[in-house]
C-alpha cells in the first residue's frame, strides 16, 4: 500500500501545512507546481526533503489560479490544459533534478481533480499532456473517474486511491461532502479502516454493509490542525496490519 | 555566425512580434518561458516553429514579472533565483520536449541581462541554476559580463553575443541607449556592419575607429515595425560576405 | 442611443486595439479593470482619453484571469465575485477620478458577461457589489439576462445592449456563434441594421422576419483589423438617421 | 499615541497573522491592498473587524509582487508606481466603504517601504498618487526619509512612526538589522520603552544615551508567535502610563 498526500503548497512568505513531519509519514508526495501553489524555492526544499526520505515525487498540477488555490474550476480550453500541464510537470521536473530525484507520476489537484471525474475533454486533456510528456508516468486519481479510464486506454500506468478520511456509498464512491457525515474525524477510526483497505480491500460504508475498494494508495491530509497525527495513526496502523508500505511509483 | 532573437513573448489574448517570420531569419530561438512573457501554449507553438525550422531553442528566462515585461530589476534574493530560473528552464524543456526538440542554450531576459553585466550575487545564481539544470547547456550574453565570466568559470560553454542594431565605443562596449545615436535604424548600414563582424570581428566603433568584438552570435529584433525586415536583410548580408550561418548549440 | 466599445485592454508591454480611434466613436468605454486585462497605467491612460472626449467611463470587471483574458468560466464562489468586483470598481475609479472622470456604470466582461445570463448566483453577487458601492452606478448588459433581471429588482439603473455584428434569431436573442451566420461582417449592412434598431427599434432576424429589439446602447468592437472602421460606419449611419449619440450614464 | 500594524495579509488559502486579535490591540490598520498581499474578500473582512472597533484604515501599498511579499526592491518607473498606488488606494476604499468605513491614511510596505527612504523618484510618484488622490489622506512613514519630506512639502498629513522592537542609534535612526541587538525581544523591555516614548518622546540608545524619538505611532507586529503578545504589552503599559491611544487619522 501506497499512502500520499499533497505537499509543497507554501508560497512565498505563506506557509501551508507541516511538510516536514507529512513527509515522514507518506511514501507519496503529491508536490504543488506552481500554478494553485507552491513557489520555485518551495518545490525545490519539498523535493529535497522527499529526496532524503526516499518519498516519491509526483506532480501536483493544478488549474491557473493562486488566488482560488485551485478550488474554482476554470473553462480552460483543452489544448491549452495540456500545455498548462506539461509546463507544469517540466517545471517541477527541474527542481526535483536538482534535489536529487525525479517526477513519477501525477496527481490533479482540487477543482481539476473534481472535474476529471467526468469532463472527457479535460481528463483527455491531462492524459495527453503525460502521454506526450513520459508515457512512464504513472498517475494517480479516484477510482472510476474519466481521467483514470482515459489514461488506462492512452496505455499509462493508473493508480486508484482512497481517502482515509471520507466515508463510503455502498456503490463504492464517496459520500459527497455536502451529506452529514462524508468526513470521518476520529483518528482511531480512520486508522482501523485503512488498516482493513489494505489488507481486505473492503470498507464499511455509510448504510453498514461492506464495499469493495480497490485502492493501490491511500490519500492523506497535512493541512489541517491534527492532520498529521492522524496521518501518522494511518501509517502506524497499515504498519501494524503488516500492510506493506512502499511507493506505487 | 549564429542569429538570435527574442521570440514566445505572447502571452494569451496578446500577441508580440511576428515569430513566424523571425524563425525564418535566425538559428538561435530566445524563447520566453513565462515570468516576463509567453503562456504554456505559446512556448509550445514556438517550439514547434522552431523545431520545424532547425532553429535552436534557448531558455530567455527573466524575472516573475509580467506587468514590467521583465524589464524592471527585482532585487530576489541569489537562492531564489537560482530556483526561479530552474522552474523557467524545465517548464521550458517540456514544452520543447513536446514539440520535438530541447533546450540547448539559456539567455537571459530584459533587466536581468543587464543585472548580470554586473550583479555578481544574481550572476552567479544564474550560473548556478545552468550548472544544475544540465551543465551541457550553453549560456548566451554579453562579452565581459559578470555572467559568462562566472559561467565560463563554471565549465559551461559561453557564447558572446553582438547586437546588429547598436552602437560601440572604441572599448567595444555597447554605446549606452540613453546616449545619442546608440541604436543604428539603417538597414543597408546595420547588414553591412553584420557581414564585417562576421568575416572580420571587427566594427567601425562611434569614434570611426575600428574595434574588435568577439562574438559567436548576433541578436536581432522582431518586436518593432521593420524589424523582421531588418533581421532579414543582415542574414542575407551574412550569406552574401560567405559566412555561414548556423546555430552556436 | 447610446455607443459603447470595450478599452482598456493593453497590458505592459502588450497593446490591444486602438483605443484612441475608438474613444472618438463611442459614447461609453467599457474599461478593463486589471483582473482579465488592463494594468493602472492603461486604466488611467484610458480614462483621460475618454474624459477628453465626453465618453463616459464604466468598469467593464472580470474574472481574474490574465492568461485566458477573462474568456473562460471561473466557478468563483459569489461572496468573493462580490468582493473582486467591488475591488476593480474601487481601482478603476481612483484612476478615473485622477483622470478627472469617474466611473458612471458596469459592464461584465467575456466570460462573467456570458455566466450572468443564467448563473444566478453569480449573477446576484455582481448585483450585489453595484447596490453596496454605489446604486446610483448604471449596469449594462444582455436584454433578458438573470443579470440585468436582478439588477433591476434590486433598484439599479440597466440598460440593455445590441450587438452591431450578431444576428439575431425571431425570438430577439442572439444566433449563437456557432452557428452560420452567427457574426455580420458587411459594414454596409451592419450601419444600416444598427441605424435601423436605433430609430425603429427593429432588426431583421436571420429568417427574415422583423424583431423588436429593446437596447439604449449598442455594442461595438475595436480589437480585430477593420473594426474601428465598422465602428466609424456605425456612429455615421445613426447620425444620418438623426438618432442622437449620447452616452446613457 | 496611535499604535499601528501590518494587517489583512491573509491571500487566498494562506493565512499570515491573527489579525483579529491584533485589531483588537491597534488604533490603526495598515491593510494591504492586494499587490504584496491580501486578496479583495481579505481585504473587505479586515475593513469590517477594523470598521467593528474604530480601527482606522490605511492603505498599505506595495509593490506588484505577491510571490516576494513586495519584500524585494522593484525599479518600477515613476509614472507606473503613482497609477500603482492609485489602484491600490482605490480598490481598498471600496471595500473600506462597504464595511462601513473608509481609507484615512497610506503607508508604503516592505520594501517599497525602505525604498522610499533614500529613493527620491520613487518616494514622490507615491506622494503624486496621494496628492492627486485625495490630500486628505494622511501618511505614515519613516522620519527623516525623503517620503516623509516630499510628502510634507507637498501639503500632505505626515505621521512619523517609531518602531516598538527596534533598537536606535544616537542620532535617533533604526540600527540596521544586519548588526546585533537591532531587534528587541523582550516584551517587558518592548513595553517599557514605547511608554517612555510616548510620554516623554525619548528612547534609550544602543549607546546607552538618550535620543528623542519624535513619532506619532508606534508600529507593532502581529505575524511572529507572540506578536501579538507583546503588542498587547505594549499597549497595557502605554494605557498605564497615561499616555491616551488613538488614531492619528
Amino acid at each position: 500500500m501506497d499512502l500520499n498526500a499533497d505537499v509543497g503548497e507554501s508560497f512565498g512568505r505563506w506557509t501551508l501545512g507541516d511538510d516536514e513531519a507529512l513527509l515522514d509519514v507518506v511514501t507519496s508526495a503529491n508536490v504543488a507546481c506552481g500554478f494553485h501553489a507552491g513557489d520555485p524555492t518551495v518545490l525545490r526544499r519539498t523535493c529535497e526533503l522527499a529526496a532524503a526520505r526516499g518519498v516519491a515525487v509526483g506532480a501536483q498540477v493544478g488549474y491557473r489560479d493562486l488566488a482560488g488555490f485551485g478550488r474554482r474550476f476554470v473553462d480552460v480550453a483543452p489544448a491549452e490544459l495540456t500545455d498548462d500541464v506539461l509546463y507544469q510537470i517540466g517545471a517541477l521536473q527541474a527542481l526535483a533534478r536538482v534535489a536529487g530525484t525525479r517526477v513519477t507520476y501525477l496527481k490533479p489537484h482540487g477543482a481539476l481533480y473534481n472535474a476529471l471525474v467526468h469532463h472527457e475533454a479535460q481528463a483527455a486533456a491531462v492524459v495527453e499532456a503525460v502521454r506526450r510528456y513520459d508515457p512512464a508516468l504513472a498517475v494517480l486519481g479516484l477510482p472510476g473517474s474519466r481521467f483514470l479510464d482515459l489514461a488506462g486506454r492512452a496505455g499509462l500506468r493508473t493508480v486508484a486511491e482512497a481517502f482515509a478520511d471520507r466515508a463510503y456509498t455502498p456503490a463504492g464512491t464517496l459520500v459527497p461532502r455536502t451529506e452529514p457525515g462524508a468526513v470521518l474525524h476520529d483518528a482511531d477510526e480512520i486508522a482501523r479502516r485503512c488498516a482493513r483497505l489494505a489488507t481486505e480491500g473492503r470498507v464499511r460504508a455509510v448504510d453498514g454493509s461492506d464495499v469493495e475498494v480497490a485502492a493501490a494508495s491511500i490519500c492523506v491530509h497535512g493541512d489541517t490542525p491534527g492532520a498529521v497525527g492522524i496521518a501518522r495513526r494511518v501509517r502506524a496502523a497499515l504498519e501494524g496490519a503488516g500492510a506493506p508500505l512502499a511507493p506505487f511509483a
